[in-house]
């Protein structure tokens, strides 16, 4: 058998039961299409694979090679970039896998319609800025986009928007009610554009959602702290294990302890990551130093699980992931989709 | 001529001049065996490869990685680990490469004496606490943990201590103070150990040593944001490449502009990036949204280039680096030295 105790670290690690419970309460609350889980949060066909064997068909992507390396890997009936790109060379890459699985990218402006069109991308959404100073058209001017693309030749399939600034709202029925401002300029936009896709939500608003018909979500597969402590049900399921490499003598004014996780191993963008009983004190390149709460601190070699503070960053930074049940390592899946 | 408006961002992009002025300014202060370059700045044998052009023979390492990568490229005479492994594969990855290059591992502790002893690393140096709680054995126990070493069959060269502490004291005569304190530690420790190698320092300190061997700065290749604040005499010379994807229009409420870097291709441990004329609003996973000041805003396909807030963990995110001086493209380096 196989621990974590065999694992060169740092070692990305998802938890296998986490990772089951937290997919199949996604799946129950938001069944088949009514879901696209997005695959930034994990850029793992491995993991993309798993949420397709709960039901879910379609899948979000936030960079061409995303798209690509769904297709490839014959992950998903229809794959969204939910994002902007002019990259001819990208989009051309994109449109070789159409006749695999169907490919819809984003545009929120007319050299982006033109960028798909050329590229020969069949269809598109209009994407919308419901709120988030950040991609989408207005939504005043999504009819006129929607024109402009289908007089391109492009299919359009709908409207996507994305309420970033809304994620983190802790009152729900606050939450509910900023969401529903900016679904109804969706809806509004929709109305103008057309099509059956209105697209929208994520993690922090899945819940809030009862008039698009399909949510986004990506980080309730692995979950962040952020998240967690905002009430979902999901569970941490990814950690970065390590190894004590350097423990502070017994007799030392300040009594910490080293592991070999630095910040080229985490996403750093939300603050230092944390160890269960133990208080991070910084991290380094390739360390991070902890001092213990009330138990005594690890001794060398041990492992201890560090919980990065933003999955999606974190993963990104992981040539593999270990799948493990407790200690026992069970499976290894690639992080297949990293890069641009 | 390849331009940087024919590159796929994001792209990560070295300046040629900036360069070439950072490593021949920093030969010059300390030449040849008196610096140590430190990879893990850079994790570019390419890059490395420059600096022995300019007289450095000896490296200095993070990650078993890094040094086996050197070592496979034929870059440098002689690499550091400055870090404590346990990992006994990766302890003999680097044993199996010491015919070749002289190979040189850090200790702090009986423990990882003993891991490189067992895996038939030859050369150690005491690795010595002088103020940053990380690794390091306590000053008045390397005589003893060097005693051990040599017991053990291993060649005791020296010792180091890295004073990460002080990288960032803004105040010269202070932070000359400090160090000198610190490195009182460290000749300490070197009395009771023996051996040629006193090996400390960094970019922020390099101008305050003056009684140890070598010093194992790194930064100064690329230069960080935070240490140009400290008037060094290096200059930026990288930065992450974007496209515009996406322009708030003419008459929206407020202006912005959206490029395609986002936290996913930048070091976020010292906050947002920032873009010289702009205000940058804030990153996502594949975008950064900005402001302009005084200038108007970048058209739609415009590049614009991206500093990072912290170089070392931005370049660790990306497969290669495009060398280029102004706007052309003159060279290609693979990132070759990332992971663990």
């Amino acid at each position: 058998m196989t621990t974590i105790h065999d694992l060169p670290t740092p070692a990305l690690l998802f938890d296998a039961d986490a990772l089951d419970h937290n997919l199949s309460t996604m799946a129950a609350a938001r069944p088949g299409d009514s879901l696209r889980p997005h695959v930034k949060a994990h850029k793992c066909t491995a993991l993309a694979a798993a949420q397709q064997a709960e039901g879910h068909r379609h899948f979000t992507c936030a960079t061409p090679r995303e798209v690509v390396g769904m297709a490839m890997a014959g992950v998903g009936d229809s794959l969204l970039l939910a994002n902007e790109t002019l990259d001819a060379a990208r989009l051309a890459a994109m449109a070789a896998v159409q006749d695999r699985v169907d490919v819809i990218v984003a545009v929120d402006s007319a050299g982006t319609v033109a960028g798909a069109a050329a590229a020969g991308i069949r269809s598109v959404l209009i994407d919308v800025n419901i709120g988030l100073p950040r991609c989408g058209c207005p939504p005043d001017e999504a009819g006129r986009l929607a024109d402009v693309a289908r007089h391109a030749g492009l299919d359009v399939r709908g409207v996507m928007g994305y309420e970033g600034h809304l994620m983190m709202v802790t009152d729900h029925a606050d939450q509910r009610a900023k969401v529903a401002a900016a679904v109804d300029l969706l809806l509004a936009a929709h109305q103008l554009v057309g099509g059956a896709i209105i697209s929208s939500g994520g993690t922090g608003t899945y819940r809030a959602h009862d008039r698009v018909t399909e949510v986004q979500a990506g980080s309730y597969a692995l979950m962040d702290t952020q998240y967690a402590q905002h009430g979902h049900p999901f569970r941490q399921a990814c950690h970065v294990l390590g190894t004590v490499i350097s423990v502070a003598a017994a007799d030392a004014p300040a009594r910490f302890a080293v592991a070999d996780v630095g910040l080229k191993a985490l996403g750093m963008d939300h603050g230092n990551p944390s160890i269960d009983g133990a208080r991070v004190w910084f991290c380094s390149d390739e360390h991070v130093t902890f001092a213990a709460d009330a138990a005594p601190l690890p001794a060398l070699g041990d492992r201890v699980r560090v919980t990065p503070a933003h999955i999606d960053p974190t993963v990104a930074m992981h040539e593999h992931a270990w799948i493990v049940r407790g200690d026992e390592v069970i499976d290894r899946w690639p992080i297949d989709l990293r890069g641009w």
